[in-house]
C-alpha cells in the first residue's frame, strides 16, 4: 500500500462530496404548490450561504490533506484507518449542509439543532484531521520531521480548527445564523493563512512539479 | 502539492458532475398522474437539450483545463483556490441544467430565469477558468511561456466565453430558447476551434504519452 | 494532453456511473401506500435484470476502451472529442437502465418503448466505441498498428455489438423482454470473448506491471 | 492494460458508493408531516448504525483490495472479470445499507428482510474479493507468491468473512438486530486484525513511497 492510492481515494471521495453538495441547491420544478421559481430561488438563501461555505471547508481541508499526507514516508494500517475517520465525516457534510439549508431559513429549535448537527460534522473532520497530523509527528513518519520544540506549535495550529468548531455546535444553540457565520470565518481563515500544518510555508509546501 | 494532485482532484470533480448531468433526464416512473412514458420522453425535450449543450460545455472546459494545468510549473496555494473557485461553478451546473430542463418548455418568466441561473453558472465558471489562466501569465509559471506581446491576444482569447456568457444572462429576459441556444453555439465554437488557450495549437497541445 | 488523463478522466465517469446503477434498486421505504418490504423486492425483478445486464455491459466497455486506448500514442482534440461521444451515452445507461426497471414489468407500449430507449443508449456508446476504433486505425497513432489487411476484420469486430444493439431497438417493439434478452447475451459474448479489440489477445492485452 | 488502471477504476467506484452511503442520512427537510428535525434526527437511528458498519466495511474491503492488488504481477481478463464481480456487490451497498436504516427501527418481517439482503450484499461482496484471492493463488500471479503449504490457511483466512456473513442472513431472519450487530463485529474484526490478506503483515504491507 503506497501514498498514492492512499490519496487516489481521498482525492476520489472529496470530489465527490464537494460535487455532491450542489444537489442540494435543486428548485423542486414546476407544480401549484412550489411556487415560482423567483420564489423558491429567494427562499433558498440559506442552502447557498451553506453551499459556499462546504465547498471551501471542504476545498481547504482537501489542500491541507495533501500538505499533510504529502510529507509522509510509511503507510501504515494505524493511518489508513485514521484517514477513513476524516473520510467518515467528510461524506457528511453535504447531507449537513442540505440539512442547514433546509432548516435555517425556518428559524426556531430546529434551525439551531440543524446548524449544531452541521458542527459535529465539521469538528469530526477536524479530529480526524488532528488524529492524521498526530500521526505525522512520531519518529521516522515524515519527509520533513517536526523538531521536537515546535511540535506543541503544530499541534495548535492542527486542532485550533477543531476548537472553533466545537464552539459553534455550542452557539448553534444561541443563534443559528451566527454560528454558521463562525464556521465560515474558519473558511476565510484558512484560505487566507499563509502557514500550512505542520510548519512548512505556503511557498514551501508548494513547488516545480518533476 | 504537486500538479499531479491538482489534476486527479479536478477531473474526479469534472467525471462526477458529467456524469450528474444525465440524472436530470430521469423520467418518473409509472403512475396515474404522469402519463405514459411516450408523453413524459417527448415532454423532456428541453431536458435533452440542456443535457447535451452541458455536456459538452464541461467536455470543452475539461479538455482545455487540462491544456493549460498541463502548462504549470509551479502549484501555489493561491492556484488552488482560484481552481476552486473554477470547480464552484462547475458543479452548480449538472443543478442548473436540471433547473433549465424543467422550467424551459413551460415559457413565461420562469423559463427565462432559468436560463439566466444557467448563465450566471456557466460566466462563474468562465471567470474561474480566466483567473487561472490570467495567473498563468505570470513570470515563472509555465514551462513555454506567453511572450509578453501574445499577453492581450491570449487574454482576449480566454475571456471571450465569459464575455459571451454574459450576453447569455441578458439575453435570457427577452428569449429564453435564444439564450441557450447562444451557449450552446459556444461549445460548439470551441468544438472546432483549432487554438487552444494560451498560443499552442491542438497538435503542439497533444503529443506521445511517456 | 496525454494519454493518461484522458484515462484518468474516462475512468471516473465509468466508475461514477456504473456506481449510480445501483441506486435504481432503492425501495421506497415503510409506508402505507408501498406494501411490504418482500413486495417491493419481487416486484423490482425487472430492475434487478436491467442492473445486471448494465452493470457488466459498462464494465466491458470500460475493459475494452482500455484495451484500445493503452495501444494510442497521439492524443488529439479530435480523439478528447470522440471520447465525449462515447461517455455521452455511458452516462446515459444508469437513467435508461432505471426506466427499464421501471417500466418492463408494466408491459404494454410503455415497456417496449422503455427498452428501445435503452437499446437507443447502447447503440450510441457502440457508435462513440467505434469512433475511436476507427480512428486508432489511421498511420502512427497506435503503438502496435493493425495491418491494412487485417483492419476490415478488427471494424467487423468492434462494429458488430453496435449492429446487434440495433437490432435490439427494432427487437423492443416487438417484445421488450426478448430485446432486453439479447442486450444481455450482447454482454455475455464479450465476457467470454477471449479476442479484445484490434487484433490483440487477452494474453498480450496485458501484462506485467511495472 | 495494468494493475494501475484496474486499481485507479476501483478506487474510484469504491470511493462513490462511500460517499453515497451518507446520503442515506439525509432527512426530509421542514414540512408538516414529517415532525421536527429533532424527532427525525432520533428516529434514524438504525441510518447511522447502518451507516457507520457500512462505511468501515467497504473501508476495510478498500484496505484490503489493494493490499492483495498491489501483490499482483499479471491483470488477465478473467482478473477484470473477477475484479467487476466483486464491485457488483459494492456498488449495492449504499442501497442495501438505506433500505436496514429504513426498516430497522419499524421491527417484524421487513425488519428481518431488509438486514437479510444487506446480509446477502455483504455475502456477495466477501465472495467476489475471494475468487481474487483464489486467482491470485496461481503460479507466476503474484510478487510474493504464498506457499504450497500456506495457502489453505490463506484460504481460510479470506474466506472467513464471507462465513461469517452467511451467518448473517441467516440469524436476520431470528434477530434482525442481533445479524446488523454481527456484521460489525466483522468490521471490528477486520480493523485490529493485524494479518491482512495472503500471509504478508501490516508493517510489510505498508512501506516507503518512491
Amino acid at each position: 500500500m503506497d501514498r498514492g492510492r492512499l490519496e487516489a481515494f481521498s482525492d476520489g471521495v472529496f470530489a465527490v462530496a464537494i460535487t455532491l453538495l450542489a444537489l442540494n441547491l435543486a428548485v423542486k420544478g414546476p407544480g401549484n404548490h412550489n411556487g415560482t421559481l423567483a420564489y423558491q430561488l429567494a427562499h433558498q438563501w440559506a442552502a447557498y450561504l451553506a453551499y459556499l461555505i462546504s465547498f471551501f471547508t471542504i476545498g481547504i481541508i482537501w489542500v491541507n490533506h495533501h500538505i499533510l499526507v504529502s510529507n509522509i514516508l510509511v503507510v501504515t494500517r494505524l493511518l489508513l484507518f485514521l484517514n477513513l475517520l476524516l473520510l467518515l465525516f467528510v461524506v457528511l457534510i453535504p447531507v449537513a449542509t442540505g440539512t442547514v439549508g433546509d432548516y435555517l431559513a425556518a428559524g426556531g429549535f430546529d434551525a439551531k439543532l440543524a446548524v449544531a448537527v452541521y458542527g459535529i460534522a465539521l469538528t469530526g473532520m477536524s479530529v480526524g484531521f488532528s488524529a492524521i497530523a498526530e500521526w505525522s509527528l512520531g519518529e521516522g513518519r515524515t519527509r520533513v520531521p517536526v523538531p521536537p520544540d515546535k511540535r506543541w506549535e503544530a499541534r495548535i495550529r492542527f486542532m485550533s480548527g477543531g476548537l472553533v468548531y466545537l464552539v459553534v455546535i455550542g452557539l448553534a444553540f444561541i443563534s443559528a445564523p451566527a454560528a454558521l457565520g463562525l464556521s465560515g470565518l474558519v473558511a476565510v481563515y484558512y484560505v487566507l493563512e499563509r502557514t500550512p500544518a505542520l510548519g512548512k510555508t505556503g511557498d514551501e509546501a508548494s513547488g516545480q512539479d518533476t
